[in-house]
């Protein structure tokens, strides 16, 4: 199982639909890691693509904690991480926590699209990471109570994902068998007439 | 205040940054509508891209709702929106409301990143749509008991956005003033400096 980078991408890429972008089918997210460090510029780039996402009123609820490899908030995000992602994200030269804010500044009140805004600028910081040949991988398994003491994170922002963000490398230079299996296993998705109805319960409008 | 939709799109598209996708910058969320409905098959691809988005443990709780113009489930969710969306979201050939699963169906337990997995796959949506000549503005503005009750949406599903999707039109179209002016408006995102930092009140790493 000793895939190469392009051999493992043609594996994992979706199967092309016409007039769909490439990118949506070409993303995906490698654990494997490469040596190499992200420029500062190509780093901006990435939270460029973020920043224009849509959100509730334009509120852009979204704050990224950014750690850059020996920084010392690589550290913490990487010591909030589950042992299972600690294992392979911390070759990951810049990990990223998303946060959100989720009160309405104006009012008070709680934003209840704050995760949901959050989701999205963190789509398309994947998307645009995938689109400048960098690889980005979210997670969700990762104590948020160690997350939110260690980076003093304010209470009313809601945590988010865990973003390792790097150069891709093969399959092999993972740690154990396991990862390198997961890393090579095809990719799949629900069909499309499980996600998009007309009515629930009733047949699919699409299929 | 006539701008034609080559105008308003030149006025609307964030200054370009070498290296960062297109689709991020050009995409916004126009409310005004041409008349033409969507196929079938270009609907399909809005959903094919939205379900290729990363969930949490590949959960992929998406559901769409999906009504089209004339249909029992165009009116519902049309019937849903506050009276400033009525008005214009309307015209929009495709009213698209977005659920997603709130519960882990393996456990029981609930999912915390429902909302946040839905927004990933709604801007994946909406990202499509524009990439293939459509446009799509999402609207928290709605009232999540009448569209849940109009829907018959399950307990277990939490709402995202209604989606209004179709062809552009001329900002003229639009049913009065001050959409005409929103529509022309210049668009507006904080500076990297405020999205993206090291720790949290220290100067960001990111300009």
């Amino acid at each position: 199982m000793t895939l190469s980078i392009s051999e493992v991408n043609n594996l994992k890429s979706a199967p092309h639909v016409e007039g769909v972008l490439p990118i949506f089918h070409q993303r995906w997210s490698p654990r494997a890691f490469d040596g190499r460090d992200v420029s500062t510029a190509d780093l901006a780039n990435v939270f460029e693509a973020a920043r224009w996402a849509a959100s509730s009123g334009n509120s852009q609820p979204w704050r990224f904690l950014v750690g850059t490899r020996n920084s010392p908030a690589h550290a913490k995000i990487h010591e909030a991480l589950v042992d299972f992602n600690k294992e392979w994200a911390g070759h990951a030269p810049v990990l990223i926590l998303g946060t959100s804010l989720a009160v309405n500044p104006k009012t008070g009140k709680p934003n209840a699209y704050a995760l949901f805004d959050l989701g999205a600028a963190s789509s398309y910081l994947t998307l645009q990471a995938a689109g400048q040949g960098l690889v980005a991988h979210q997670m969700a398994g990762f104590s948020h109570e160690t997350a939110r003491r260690l980076l003093e994170i304010p209470d009313d922002y809601a945590l988010g994902s865990v973003i390792a963000l790097g150069y891709q490398g093969e399959p092999a230079v993972l740690p154990n068998a396991t990862l390198v299996e997961r890393e090579v296993a095809p990719r799949d998705r629900k069909p499309l007439s499980e996600i998009a109805f007309s009515a629930w319960d009733v047949p699919a409008i699409l299929s």
